[in-house]
């Protein structure tokens, strides 16, 4: 084969929000394809898609639809992952998966590559691609962590509809539509389809994304604890989250207080550290009212970051506003990231 | 004057949001009112409005309108405070006053009565009462204070738009209406009217409430750190805050992390604490996904409490999920829980 003519791509949950963004980032970053192959569920095959004025029939997803593919980006839920993703290592691929299944697996590397692209050359296969609520906090961390050390991190969430999927965005805008109406609504799918109960997103704060766990953190919290930790090679971070939906359609915020090591950092130099570092855009400017905004950060790859003080009581603490797109640097674009980065590296199974 | 007969009230603000909310307080808690005087600005003069079926004529607050006035709650803005509330005490009332005004005046007290009702006490005719987010944090942290001590707090806010009064809500239903139907808005009253930008609140998270200071955090963080340690009689607390504004109506959240002084304490401890504390109403089962909402805290008098866990790294570190109805507690009711208190103790100028 003719090097650089592109590889064959698979996107598996085509169909889902973060699929859609795939394709949009797989375009917007110019990776190079010389095929696409578009995977969903048996429900969701058969739908059109749209990629570069060439129209793709969805195809429902099996062990051999990876026969000849090269990267195969998975956002189709853990359980597609697991059954699927070694598969697809099976017939050759490098997988990117943007599910759970794998990320605290040992053997596979959780990746960001602002923090920790060399984790790539471990990997056997299989690449994770970290929750989204943690790839923005980390990016923003990382800097401040080679500069001046990192000990503790408590962070609260405030994290958009949109990380739910298109059924969760659907709900907001229909229940605060009825809502607005003065009309009741029956809540159906937030804060997590599976669990017992649901709540009104609109007008409302939840505090509760994913299920919970027996130490009465939840999943979404513990991801955020446990990912950080292995991203940042400090299993020894303290880290902790509090994680809450809210009536945002897309971007997730976040209000970060850090302590660092090294005594007598000033908020200025976070502020310059942050201004120089890669991912990051800086927007931290109170007397002009320059602040990260979950609306004006939808459709942008980068993390935003803002609201830096220094702590009133601690000298080594710090507070950061952050905020990005969590279908994008949070989940497609990290994701095409990874693969643009396994390219660059040389890092595929069958070499191009 | 016979004894009992009840005491003439004033309300200043009467046509707000809060001065709405103070009239339906005095009803539910069923104060003893023997003449009411509602006030406000100029401009919302002549306006009528009922109480326990009477029609009421909103009059200009003046001086003079003082006049035989027993006890005065202020809810129209610190500068009318500024201006009125001496007037007011100059002519025998005692202030209960809900703005910024005096709460840090040494020579005033700044009252949570489920706190430090002995405060009381001490007044000069004027009583602080605290800002909205605070009130609500300090009445669920004073019962953990209490048995276990308190060296730190680290809040996150997730606050309604109610606190910035009936045109900001008018805004944000407003602005989703228009944002539901791809229509463009232009925002123009929050995050602050009187600063220079304003920014969408629909489907938006806005870190900044009130106006920045030059250390960077905005008056309203610093009115919570401020006050937790004045009503708590604790300079030394450790306190930080970052305040945003949500697209709620009512309702204010808070991320609460602590760091108590003792040793060994469990998170089941912490809710029989709390489940036994005065003011506050405890939501925490996760397995049941129960754990406070705003939606479900409007109207509601209580302090809400949830998402207790223990820190997975400090043993002196909690964390907790704070919802309360920023205009019952977080001002009305507490304004009239102070009259009240007032009342019980003698503490009036003029004895009824």
């Amino acid at each position: 084969m003719e090097r650089n003519t592109g590889y064959h791509v698979a996107v598996v949950g085509a169909t889902g929000a973060v699929g859609e963004q795939m394709l949009k980032t797989l375009d917007a970053l110019e990776f190079p394809i010389s095929q696409l192959t578009l995977l969903s569920s048996a429900r969701s095959a058969g739908k059109k898609i749209s990629f570069k004025d060439e129209e793709y029939t969805v195809q429902e997803a099996k062990p051999e639809s990876f026969e000849g593919v090269d990267i195969a980006l998975f956002s189709a839920g853990g359980s597609v992952s697991k059954l699927l993703a070694p598969e697809a290592v099976k017939r050759g691929a490098v997988v990117v998966d943007n599910t759970s299944a794998f990320r605290m697996d040992p053997n596979v590397p959780l990746v960001v590559p602002e923090v920790n692209e060399n984790d790539l050359h471990d990997h056997n296969g299989i690449i994770a691609n970290p929750n989204c609520s943690t790839i923005q906090m980390v990016v923003a961390l990382e800097p401040i962590r080679q500069a001046f050390g990192l000990k503790k991190v408590v962070v609260s969430t405030y994290q958009a509809v949109s990380g739910a999927g298109h059924l969760a965005i659907d709900e907001l805008k229909s229940q605060a539509e009825a809502m607005l109406k003065g009309e009741t609504v029956e809540p159906k799918f937030l804060p997590v389809k599976a669990d017992k109960k649901h709540y009104p997103i609109a007008f409302n704060a939840i505090p509760q994304i994913d299920v919970f766990q027996e130490n009465g953190f939840t999943y979404e919290e513990m991801k955020m604890i446990n990912e950080t930790k292995k991203i940042m090679h400090m299993p020894e971070l303290k880290v902790a989250a509090t994680c809450v939906r809210l009536p945002v359609v897309a971007g997730h915020s976040e209000s970060v207080y850090i302590e660092v090591e090294k005594e007598g950092v000033s908020t200025d130099e976070v502020r310059t550290l942050l201004s120089q570092a890669d991912g990051v855009t800086l927007e931290d400017n109170p007397e002009e009212q320059i602040y990260p905004m979950p609306l004006l950060a939808e459709g942008k790859p980068d993390v935003f970051v803002g609201r830096i003080r220094k702590d009133l009581d601690e000298d080594r603490g710090f507070h950061l506003w952050v905020v990005s797109d969590n279908l994008l640097k949070g989940a497609a674009w990290n994701s095409v990231q990874i693969a643009w980065s396994l390219v660059k590296q040389d890092l595929l199974t069958r070499k191009n």
